[in-house]
């Protein structure tokens, strides 16, 4: 690690990704990069959580073909004009020119609801709820940046149709608690925010982004919820046959989070020294290597096998690192690569019954005994997990600043009052050149002036430098 | 059910697949259908066998881009020759056509070995064991089929990369043993089969099939395994530098199935009454259903609860069917959809501490005591898989008739003398209008007479109607 964290985010932030072998830019595509077996693995663990939470919340997971139709996909005809730059086109297959191009989904609604239509008939029918864990496209045009901004994005997508507007809401509400335990795993913090008017997902009748908080006034948003009302079951023809006997159309949802979440947890956990990866998503929780001082080398290595054979017993994933590499720099590439805990094991160690760690998150050291090991690694885990689900808390609130005026704002996250009207929001951006997130979901205590027109603030918004 | 396998058994199949809701064929892009909820459970539990066998035996697994240059595709001559009329071409991006053509992975050689050749570099990183679970896409000209003839098709590769030809020919030995591990736990029995020159992969050295036996002499490829030898590390420059500094080009191999395995569990193991489904890869393994009688239904159903929570809480997949229906209608839908062992429980069996059981693959019924009701279940679940695999086993014998003569062959997987030449090949080929599956990998006895030419029969060969 050459880039310091603080003095060149972007730099640091391309540079780890790849010493930590999460990834493989060098794809012959820009932008489509190669999962490595240790970077595909920390998202399989987002993936697992995920999973557990949709099954939990009775979501059955489906998967949809990955082309669309154009004849479909200009169904909706908000949502096309929001993709219509962004899609990759099959034209041609074998030697043939295809009758009517098909495009690599950039999402599913357009896939998905032509046979929602078929599989809602009636009132039993609803709730319809589903999810599927796919790769989607993107013909990016800006910089491309590993997990942030890539043009094969790994994702989960759930669709929800639903009898009416108050049971879509209701939804809309299960899917933040959702939110909440997966990212109790991960231990990033986020804002709920209502996206305005003008930035709603295309088609959507109310979109809410989840946004972390990065360095330096910097957000990345992670995901989000919408709400669709008809928008989609009206096009779609998605609708069933009330207890009356009338037609109805579908209220519908989506929530979807992709592989920022993995790029995430980089750019909020990382330190200057590499990955810090959360327990319940590192591929090895805890790292053994032992010090093979002369004299020592088969003891050493047989109670490293030892303790690493124990460990994995007990469920916990373990590596013990026995190349022929000196001590310090296996440190420094596991380090690098982010393991929660790592455990050194010498003569010295054995002699006193004791094992030395050394914790990743904030570099506290120490030792304990050999002969409770199991139980002390998995309190050390823990304690790790809480300790950074509080780091993630009190960042959050350390991100903000709330400010009554435009003029020289601090590199923070701003928090302000806005009147709400169209007008005065683009002010905001255009004179911050930062973006307007929207306004808290979940309603905030405020008192105070739009900072554009000094009228009372209908609302409190929040700015950001977007990644 | 209308349809019998026995009398109509593409009819058969076409109806069940659907009817079990394993998919559903309505997407309006023909070959490329919906994974429904149920059909995606089996798939995912096979794909977890997978993961299991290929981590166990060390291979990494990564995830590569779908879309391959055109000009990494065109690298491997033979490869690209075989493909040339089945891929799909992404031409246009946005509102831009673009400079190379982007194929979508027919399968992931040329997308992985331009990778590899910067990923081995010395002896030291060899071998490289790789894996993906991904879709591929296939242009199919022929009718298509859900799960057997698709042209999105859900598949695993494995990709290895070896320091000689010998060591490669290891990984294809590991390969057939991953391959009986995984077939266990799905009871499907199979032959492996040396493909003949004119029929292997192309820019295989040589390609290893494995079919699976199906009803009157048909058979259905279910995957492959290839060694490769350095067909493809010269065009893509996969070498390393040997012990004496001389450069090196790397042996490489590949393993591939697909969700034909779904495909051949539904045509193999189903019936009359529709799918049988193996215990290890059933969504649910057990259903209960509750007979309902006057007077007895708040007593039944608590019951019925209370053993389904018993069964769960032992880790097995069990399911309460308590909607308002016949149990006559309940019986036949799971019967449609597999589920290897019924429950019954009613107000007598009840009162006489029973719970009456019905096995789906040979109909037997029976009672067991309600007091050991988790030790009978998982024993029941125990023996299915047993009978199933026991099955397998001894239709794979009795799928195959050893022939002397051409002249009017039965209707089964026919084993016969062949001198191994081309020409007598093809000719079997054009007068049995079966293919010709190739020669067994595990050599077996045989005398006898090459059955075009007369000739000393140098080996054994099978052939087929080819699904």
């Amino acid at each position: 690690m050459v880039i310091k964290k603080s003095e060149d985010f972007s730099e640091w932030y391309n540079e780890i990704v790849e010493l930590a072998e999460l990834t493989d830019k060098r794809y012959p595509i820009k932008g489509m990069n190669v999962w490595r077996p240790y970077g595909w693995k920390v998202m399989r663990f987002i993936d697992t959580f995920i999973r557990e939470e949709l099954d939990r919340t009775d979501h059955d997971e489906v998967c949809f073909p990955l082309l669309i139709p154009e004849t479909e996909f200009k169904k909706e005809k908000e949502h096309i004009k929001g993709f219509d730059a962004e899609v990759y086109w099959v034209t041609h297959a074998g030697l043939n020119q295809l009758d009517i191009p098909l495009c690599l989904r950039p999402t599913s609604e357009t896939a998905m609801y032509p046979i929602f239509s078929l599989w809602v008939r009636s009132h039993s029918d609803l709730p319809l709820k589903t999810y599927q864990l796919v790769n989607t496209f993107r013909y990016e045009t800006k910089q491309t940046r590993a997990f942030i901004r890539v043009r094969e994005i790994h994702f989960f997508e759930s669709h929800t149709c639903h009898v009416d507007e108050a049971d879509a809401q209701e939804q809309v509400e299960e899917d933040f608690v959702i939110l909440e335990r997966i990212m109790k795993h991960i231990c990033l913090p986020y804002f709920l925010l209502k996206r305005t008017d003008w930035d709603k997902f295309p088609g959507a009748f109310y979109t809410v982004g989840v946004d972390a908080p990065l360095l330096e006034g910097r957000s990345l948003q992670l995901g989000s919820i919408h709400h669709y009302r008809e928008n989609f079951s009206r096009p779609f023809e998605i609708k069933y046959e009330g207890l009356n006997g009338e037609m109805k159309y579908c209220h519908q949802t989506t929530f979807g989070m992709s592989e920022r979440l993995v790029g995430c947890v980089v750019a909020f956990h990382g330190d200057d020294k590499g990955l810090v990866l959360p327990p319940d998503i590192a591929p090895y929780q805890v790292v053994i290597v032992p010090i093979l001082a002369k004299g020592k080398v088969e003891e050493v290595s047989a109670e490293a096998k030892k303790l690493r054979d124990e460990l994995a017993d007990a469920g916990i994933r373990v590596h013990l690192d026995d190349k022929d590499e000196r001590p310090g720099s296996k440190f420094y590439n596991w380090e690098i690569r982010g393991v929660p805990l790592r455990l050194e094991l010498g003569g010295r160690d054995i002699a006193e019954g004791k094992v030395s760690y050394a914790v990743r998150v904030d570099g506290s050291k120490g030792t304990f005994l050999r002969s409770s090991a199991v139980a002390d690694v998995k309190g050390w885990l823990d304690k790790i997990m809480h300790e950074m689900r509080a780091n993630a808390q009190s960042r959050l609130a350390s991100s903000v600043e709330t400010i009554s005026s435009l003029e020289s704002p601090p590199k923070k996250i701003l928090r302000f009052g806005w009147c709400g009207e169209e007008e005065c929001g683009r002010q905001i951006e255009q004179r911050t050149e930062l973006k307007l997130l929207g306004t808290p979901f979940i309603k905030e205590d405020f008192h105070g002036q739009c900072v554009v027109c000094g009228k009372d603030a209908g609302v409190v918004a929040y700015a950001a430098r977007a990644m």
